[in-house]
């Protein structure tokens, strides 16, 4: 060991209170519907900073890596602790480690989740009073570096869905392709051709058309439910840990 | 401030010390031909441990984060001063978490990319001695949980030929489709149907064929190149820091 300045310093390993601490974020997207909107808005919780830095900012729920948890368990027990969402499961988007994102040096594992208004509503009693939803597309300026991080996830969902079952998630059991088309549009951001959007639909092989159709005030649509047998969110060869 | 075995802690975040130390580690895949080999092999560089933990066996190539580097910058400087390689892009795969995956909490940042054998060949008298490639397809017992990376790595490869150009990251600036077909075969590990693949491939408007023919020993077949109008790989709006 050589000392430098006071501080123990082993020669081989940097010491960890010079270099960088671990902190976890997550992004949860839902959708809200207000009455007369024409395309649910694509939303997202946030949480006031109490604190510098960036206090009065609002900024993505999360908090510190705890030495005896995982990555995914920390992710999970911050958004509980923060917002009492507690999704059944957070996906790793990306670890953001730019050295100026944060006076001292944090580098953040952030984690993901779509969440449906149903789930959220149903944890809405018990989320501290101060996690606000706010639209993804028109945040205030956020603490850290936490806007470019919602810009990127929402950039990966863009992409997703074009490739994935993703947008399931936030669809209930059972839904109408229009219900599963209005989810696509909220995502992009644009209206897509119902047309073109069955048959892709139909030639994806995700969705199973049930013997039900919901009625109402249009014509009756018939309602599908997932195929099973495609995961929603294939983590390959991590799902085993 | 409280002081705790002689430590300073601070009370409102954790000190790193009690925590976890952040490490990065590149998985760097390449194709390599043995006379009569009939399609290449993937392979990729290890080191091996000169101490504990896990001293004798082999590991990727990586170190400690340095507090005034980017996470990026920091598994291009490990890479290079383990193995010599230098690949002009290093894509961020996952970040690698689990508690007991070594004695001390090590959180490893995990970086990939794809070299050519010429661009592995260009750095090799600059290379370590103690480097060596190993076919990823049969690794022996890694150390820490680097055989679960490297299966992590080589699934996001075989998924990600699917839907992008991956695959190009193997090959010269002008090629075959023979020699598209035969990366995307190395790569999955079994053979393709050429008329399917020349179909997918003309579909994809990801290649634009020169006027140009290879000759030789057969027919001559045409050669290719990238269309640089679709992206290599797309980070979206992390390209922008």
């Amino acid at each position: 060991m050589t000392r430098t300045r006071g501080i123990a310093r082993p020669q081989t390993s940097p010491s960890a209170d010079d270099v960088a601490r671990l902190a976890v974020s997550t992004v949860i997207f839902s959708l809200r519907r207000r009455p007369g909107d024409e395309l649910p808005t694509l939303v997202l919780p946030l949480v006031p900073r109490t604190r510098d830095p960036f206090a009065g900012l609002w900024a993505l729920p999360g908090g510190w890596l705890d030495g005896q948890e995982s990555l995914d368990a920390a992710a999970s027990r911050t958004l509980a602790e923060t917002t009492a969402l507690t999704p059944s499961y957070l996906e790793q988007l990306y670890a953001f480690g730019a050295v100026d994102r944060s006076p001292t040096r944090v580098v953040s594992i952030v984690y993901w989740a779509l969440l449906r208004a149903d789930e959220v509503d149903a944890s809405a009693a018990d989320a501290p009073e101060n996690v606000e939803w706010f639209a993804a597309a028109s945040l205030p300026r956020l603490a850290f570096d936490h806007n470019d991080i919602v810009d990127y996830a929402l950039w990966r969902l863009r992409n997703k869905v074009g490739y994935s079952r993703i947008a399931h998630g936030l669809l209930p059991d059972r839904f109408t392709l229009a219900d599963l088309r209005e989810v696509n549009e909220a995502i992009l951001g644009r209206r897509l051709d119902p047309a073109n959007f069955r048959r892709q639909v139909e030639n994806s092989g995700t969705l199973i058309p049930t013997d039900d159709f919901r009625t109402g005030s249009h014509r009756p649509a018939r309602l599908y439910t997932y195929n099973r047998d495609v995961e929603l969110a294939d983590r390959g060869p991590l799902d085993m840990h």
